[in-house]
């Protein structure tokens, strides 16, 4: 999540109504949960008019009710739960009552635990992809406007307004993005965001529990959850525990003050993470860090309050268990709470202990990421537990590589540099790499759309170290700079019934589009079927004359790797690599199949990553 | 040390001579040792004709012969004593006998050990001024040549020359230096370098327990020290390690062949940090780091060779021990032997537990020098026990401030960034911080000649943290960039006898160089004066609209500085500070003695570091 692209919505002001016609019991969440689950706590969050006027009562073998919390406003009470192993899938009533009231009640279902794959994690042998739903496919045109919704506008025309993208439209392109050799899906944020302008992009959700009715609903979500794990593929949810909309529901009737991040006026965050570990920071500058809004229409949760810990907490173990996702991406990691973040983690690990999740540390600098990672060195004593991160790093360096900006000798030193750095992560491969994402420029643009470079840094970004993540377009060169114009959030042309062109097809795509949609295609199928390119070690080489070379190597196979970063063919010498090429007196290419010697020298074209499975 | 200014003498050739006339007793290092030291265990080195051929004796109470090591030159012996407390002071004879032959003998004295000031230790208290010696002030004409040694030209119009600067040179200026503001000097090695070419520079040793005798001799170099500490000054000496000359006297007549690294051909370093610490690095490459020669005249040391090892480090324990040195500053730190490095810091923490020595890093990127350092959380499990290292990373982010390629909000935000990394470190405040040094280009250049940047880039590395460090003429504005001119190593204008002018003195700088010598006084004798600027806590605000703001503080004062790195003056707001400034209302310049308020706003002159004591 990055500020630039909210701007427009600056003015907006945060609108708490009185809820004058609120119902005595107006939800409870989670609105059910499940038998036989690892931690046997559970806090209700129960909203209804004045329902802390009343008392909680229940009945249910291994059920017990330990404790109410009333808080600030009266039209809440928080219910702690011990759901011990004892107790048994079904549903007991909830009962609110009040001297001289009519007793309220609701029946609370404690659902039996399916075995439908779930939480697999996400790991070195997937490719993931990133689709911001509304702008990929629009696969029911009934849902593209909900008239009781804040924001009613569909308008293609603007990058500020909806599409009508929705998950029926990418249910429809499994097939293709299976094709591609995609193994993950990662969503941008599809919980509700009833918000009344630049609702699409997700990050400002008014539910916790609740799909946005533009993209489908719950059911929708699970059954597209269902249909990747049927093809052996993932699903990565997107997480914001910093911010919500300011049209949330609990915005409207707050909690208690202490809910959200409360400043005498509307104070944004700084944006800068170097006060969370700058042993030099000043405490003002931390509190605006972490503190501070991200933007106006974005209230910066409290998350000291434990009720809001328990809020978001359940509500993620509950989309794991209810659609069966597989690994969390969690959006602006460093803003959030570090404590917070730890027992989070802890609680996911300990339901489930093969999911991964990854935090977005858009940040410049190795410290700077590394410091927010599972067993990083950095940190003295304090353990985030967060397995992997956004690996901006890569970004920068593959960055300066193609842009022109730097001589193609600092360009792959850079790159080599980068990697050398691993040292201070416990484990760099659980780092996400990738060359775009919705807050940055389009790759293809970054390359000035040079496509040899465009292909040099895909190869390489798919047979390095990392989990490696494209963005929805990039095989099809999608273009744009990240600017306030939104355009490297343009719709997938073909996504749309009536679309004058169909990407999602060869026909439909140019002879360079298919050039590199083939090339992508066949690069990510060879890293699927070449486990040495999901998890064969890395062993990489001082880069000379603008050439870098690196290996993937298991016991089984070596890969060896030259990214000729020059604007030149350039002739490598073998002799230097003995410790891996040893043994070997053949390499082919991956990509062509041809075969050449590698006893003397091997020929690299200008701005090519040569792939080479050693024979 | 860099390799920049050795390509000149790339295509000499090692020499080895056969020593046909060597007497059957040439030497014994060391010359002579101490009774009472902390480690009883001394190993000398005997060289001789044939001496290996002889058995060696000797009878002094308190001293054990322990073993006589031959080496595959039977010139050569190895003896280890052991000398433990209760041997006194005095001379024992060291009997070398062979059957048939005449006893050679040496009288070997064991001295008492002084109670004179030494291995003080160099701390945030103290300012450092590195000298290079041929360079500075020549006090002695009549050491100018020494017909007897290999290089007899002395040249004042060649960079690459010797110009006859040497130790009374600089004994002769200090009064000028301690005026200055000066607590410490650094100097250039002046150990013989007795090498046909480039012999001036220093770093191509070729005895390890002579003074050069163009510099002098051991007791000049003993009476400089002793100079110092009676103005309550110390002494840096230069330790090299990793290489030696290729004329060093063992190399003449090598003890075996493993005593410096063989390469089938003459092998340079890759001169590449990174396959030290890198996760990935290949054993080839980590090898050329680390056992390369640093060019063709410096052969690499084999520090896997005991021998080696022991001569240098107790070679360094005979320096402060004789002269009374309180500091180290270690050459190429990242060539050595990691191993040996930090049993060498061992070493000389058990004799002198005050002593302090940092490392050259010159390096880009802060993990890539924090790993060198001692208690950095970098490196998994390894200590280094480095203390400090030279803080090339507070260069690169003051260069980028002032050298006109980033905008003033970049350069500080750089500034600010590398500083809120320290928490890699065990100890930053240990770090050596400087702007230039003899393989740098001088920084008054680096600002482009720009005297407002260079007094804002003084003034901030005086009041941040760390342990600051000029380079001689650095305070008469001396210029140029580092290129293989060598110019960067120019003669100090008045050192000679019959310079035309003497920037020692007010009259012989212009108003523009006094303008900047009585700033970086006034700015030196401030920091001396308040302690709070040495070894005050720092606290950093995140930078805004190109100015940095930061504090030295402690419970008696609290020193404000603020950095407006824009072209254009600027009005600060001081209401952010809060935390810092509470309490107090008016600010003092340091150096103008100025008062302003400081309720309201502050205004900064257009690159400038205001310097301000808060009351």
């Amino acid at each position: 999540m990055k500020q630039l692209f909210l701007i427009v919505v600056l003015f907006l002001s945060v609108t708490t109504s009185s809820n004058a016609q609120l119902p005595p019991l107006e939800r409870i969440e989670p609105a059910f949960w499940w038998a036989g689950m690892q931690q046997p706590f559970l806090q209700l969050i129960v909203h209804g008019n004045k329902i802390a006027e009343r008392n909680v009562q229940l009945e249910y073998p291994g059920v017990t009710l330990k404790q109410v919390h009333k808080v600030e406003n009266p039209n809440y009470l928080f219910v702690d739960l011990d759901i011990t192993a004892a107790a048994k899938p079904g549903t007991f009533k909830l009962r609110f009552t009040k001297p001289g009231a009519r007793e309220i009640s609701y029946s609370y279902e404690l659902k039996a635990r399916n075995h439908a794959t779930k939480a697999q994690g996400i790991t070195n042998k997937d490719l993931v992809y990133l689709i911001m739903p509304d702008r990929f496919a629009n696969g029911d045109k009934s849902n593209d406007i909900v008239k009781s919704m804040q924001q009613t506008t569909l308008n293609r025309d603007s990058m500020y307004y909806r599409h009508g993208g929705d998950l029926q439209g990418i249910i429809d392109h499994l097939d293709y993005l299976q094709d591609l050799g995609i193994t993950t899906l990662w969503l941008n944020p599809v919980l509700e965001n009833d918000q009344p302008s630049a609702s699409y992009h997700g990050y400002a959700a008014t539910e916790n529990y609740r799909i946005d009715r533009r993209y489908g609903n719950n059911e929708l979500y699970k059954k597209l959850t269902d249909e990747l794990h049927k093809r052996g593929m993932k699903m990565i949810q997107d997480l914001v525990h910093n911010h919500i909309g300011s049209r949330h529901w609990t915005m409207l009737d707050l909690p208690s003050k202490d809910w959200v991040h409360q400043w005498p006026e509307f104070t944004r965050s700084n944006f800068k993470e170097q006060p969370i570990f700058d042993p030099y920071a000043a405490q003002a500058d931390k509190k605006l860090m972490t503190d501070g809004w991200f933007d106006l229409h974005m209230p910066d949760m409290n998350q000291a309050n434990p009720y809001v810990r328990n809020y978001f907490t359940q509500s993620h173990i509950w989309w794991i268990e209810y659609a069966g996702v597989d690994g969390f991406r969690l959006d602006t990691y460093g803003y959030n709470d570090a404590g917070y973040m730890k027992e989070w983690a802890e609680a996911m690990k300990k339901e489930y202990p093969q999911l991964t999740f990854f935090g977005e540390t858009f940040v410049h600098g190795v410290p700077n990421q590394a410091v927010f990672t599972q067993g990083n060195t950095l940190n003295h004593g304090f353990d985030t537990e967060l397995q992997g991160v956004t690996d901006f790093q890569f970004l920068w360096a593959v960055s300066d590589l193609v842009n022109g900006k730097t001589k193609a000798q600092d360009g792959v030193t850079g790159l080599y540099n980068m990697l050398s750095n691993d040292f201070v992560y416990q484990d760099a491969t659980r780092n996400v790499i990738f060359l775009d994402n919705h807050d940055l420029s389009r790759f293809f643009s970054v390359t000035n759309e040079n496509i040899p470079k465009y292909k040099m840094a895909l190869a390489c970004m798919l047979t390095t170290r990392g989990i490696p993540q494209l963005y929805y377009g990039a095989e099809i060169l999608m273009k744009n700079f990240c600017n306030p114009d939104g355009l490297v959030r343009e719709d997938f042309k073909g996504g749309w019934a009536g679309d004058t062109v169909n990407k999602f097809t060869a026909a439909g795509r140019t002879a360079a589009e298919n050039e590199v949609f083939d090339y992508l295609r066949k690069l990510a199928n060879c890293r699927k079927q070449h486990e040495v390119l999901q998890t064969g070690k890395l062993m990489q080489y001082v880069p000379e004359n603008g050439i870098y070379v690196y290996f993937r190597y298991n016991d089984a196979k070596t890969v060896m790797v030259i990214l000729n970063g020059n604007d030149t063919p350039q002739s490598l010498a073998t002799t230097r690599f003995t410790e891996r090429i040893n043994g070997f007196s053949k390499a082919q290419d991956i990509i062509t199949g041809k075969e050449q010697s590698i006893t003397d020298t091997i020929s690299i074209p200008a701005n090519t990553t040569l792939v080479l499975e050693l024979k």
